[in-house]
């Protein structure tokens, strides 16, 4: 059994894979010869933003949800999130054929509740502030016996996380940087754990908003720092950074970049634009980083993680 | 050598493949749990809106291009249009190393002719009619020498564009229907030589603008007949029929389905929300087609061709 507040192993994350794989999508990698152009380098866009939910939070969510211990797993699983962790968590319940508890803040975008619910969730609103969404949720977890689901501070998510690095480099073994965005740590230290066991010399570069740096702090100065503002358009990337991930991360990842919200847009239409998928302002930070570093990336081979896909029309930044 | 205004023959598709196989994405194909539960059927979509330029077309003149004599090559090759053809026929010169002249209208959106320039094509300006943009062209070639390629009345053409179904049916041979959108018709022409080559009991469904339903008129008389109005959202598919693939599409399709403006839209969102993928509204035709005659499909499993993704992303139709 994994200890859920220890870092996973490869072998962890290889295990995670074969659980995975039947309800997961192996998203594809995409190349772009603009984007190559333009940065002079070689890069490999890993999509999951075409991944179930739309998003890469279904890979560790299913892999918390598909290896709990059939005692706890008939009572459910619970968590708070108004963001893509509770759909994953919602649809990886709905194929192991239990409940799924998920406390959301009651001003929840109605076309994020209505997918959650749409995958059989049950739903619980609250107040808009933490501590009623962990109140909330402590609440339900009393009532139903259900089994709490962290979306990052867990080793099981984490695994799950890592494995869309290790999809990533089994077709272009030969990268030499990894760049994932770094939120609550979760894919940044997945994604390190499983690139740096297949190869050591790889680099494994954070990307941030400027505007939402706790990571960028908290390596840099070597303890754990908290968020102060929670502005940035990248709203996938607002959490603190756990304290799980964090260990890993302090251990396995090389830098953490920060950018602008301004870079983080125009990135993102690049994208859009030029490469014809959807992709949420998340994951348009490391593409931005890209873009902002160019004479630090020429004539490497560069994998992006592209995180998810969940926009809503009526509201595009541009 | 092929000849230009007959049939291509499966082993035409496949020399094509050949052809373009070093310069052209082997573009993946994607499938939605949310759309396969809609449908009641197993839908594979065949991405071309992640190919290079953004569209299958860079199939067909990749094709035309590369496999020109030299003589005639190295005068260049022409054609008129404000679309997806000129993107993929000034990139195809560019590989060769060939000059590409193009005529488009006066009105041409900007970001259009510079995509067109920006990959080394000569950019001849005319008034936005028909006529002004053939007679334009013959001057360009008259004066250069060129090659005029022509987007679909030209048996290469139509081979290249047959490769996307060859792809898809390697990965996918089960499928028992293929749905493309039929503008000029030569993608539904290769697609079905290309397919029924394969598998004659494969059913070749053209999708079709009610607004623009020359094909289907065409289709349903046994003759050629022109397109009236113009006023679709689907601009790729506002064009006339083309003689060389009507004879083909008579041959070997089995039925031309037509839906309305709105039913195209609609289906567009619902791709772009569920599917994460930027599709331009060409493409949602055959969606929505499948959307609307659930009973014939139910139970199918049906490939659908995304043709393209070139949308302007300040002029969205929601």
């Amino acid at each position: 059994m994994i200890d859920i507040l220890s870092a996973p192993t490869i072998a962890d994350i290889k295990a995670a894979h074969q659980v995975i794989k039947p309800y997961a999508h192996c998203t594809p990698v995409l190349t772009s010869s603009i984007v190559n152009d333009r940065t002079e380098a070689s890069v490999f866009f890993k999509c999951e933003n075409l991944q179930k939910v739309g998003a890469f939070k279904f890979r560790g969510a299913c892999n918390a949800v598909l290896t709990l211990p059939e005692q706890e797993a008939k009572k459910g699983v619970g968590t708070h999130s108004s963001g893509n962790h509770a759909q994953a968590l919602a649809l990886a319940a709905k194929i192991r054929g239990i409940k799924a508890y998920v406390v959301m803040p009651e001003n929840a975008p109605k076309v994020k509740v209505a997918a959650v619910k749409n995958y059989g969730a049950e739903v619980t609103f609250c107040e808009a502030s933490l501590e009623a969404r962990e109140s909330t949720l402590a609440d339900v977890i009393m009532q139903t016996g259900a089994t709490p689901v962290h979306p990052y501070n867990d080793a099981r998510i984490i695994a799950g996380q890592g494995t869309s690095a290790l999809e990533l480099l089994e077709e272009h073994p030969d990268l030499n940087v990894i760049m994932p965005p770094v939120g609550g740590g979760g894919l940044l230290s997945g994604t390190a754990l499983a690139a740096k066991s297949i190869n050591p010399d790889i680099q494994i570069i954070g990307a941030e908003p400027e505007e939402a740096d706790d990571a960028f702090r908290s390596f840099k100065s070597g303890k754990l720092e908290p968020v102060y503002s929670t502005k940035t358009i990248a709203d996938g990337l607002r959490t603190s950074l756990g304290e799980l991930p964090f260990g890993i991360i302090k251990k396995h990842v090389d830098d953490i970049l920060t950018v602008s919200e301004e870079d983080i847009i125009s990135a993102m239409r690049f994208i859009w634009e030029r490469m014809n998928i959807i992709i949420e302002p998340s994951c348009a930070v490391p593409v931005a980083a890209l873009f902002n570093n160019k004479e630090r990336f020429k004539g490497h081979r560069v994998g992006i993680i592209i995180t998810g896909g969940n926009v809503d029309l009526n509201n595009l930044p541009w």
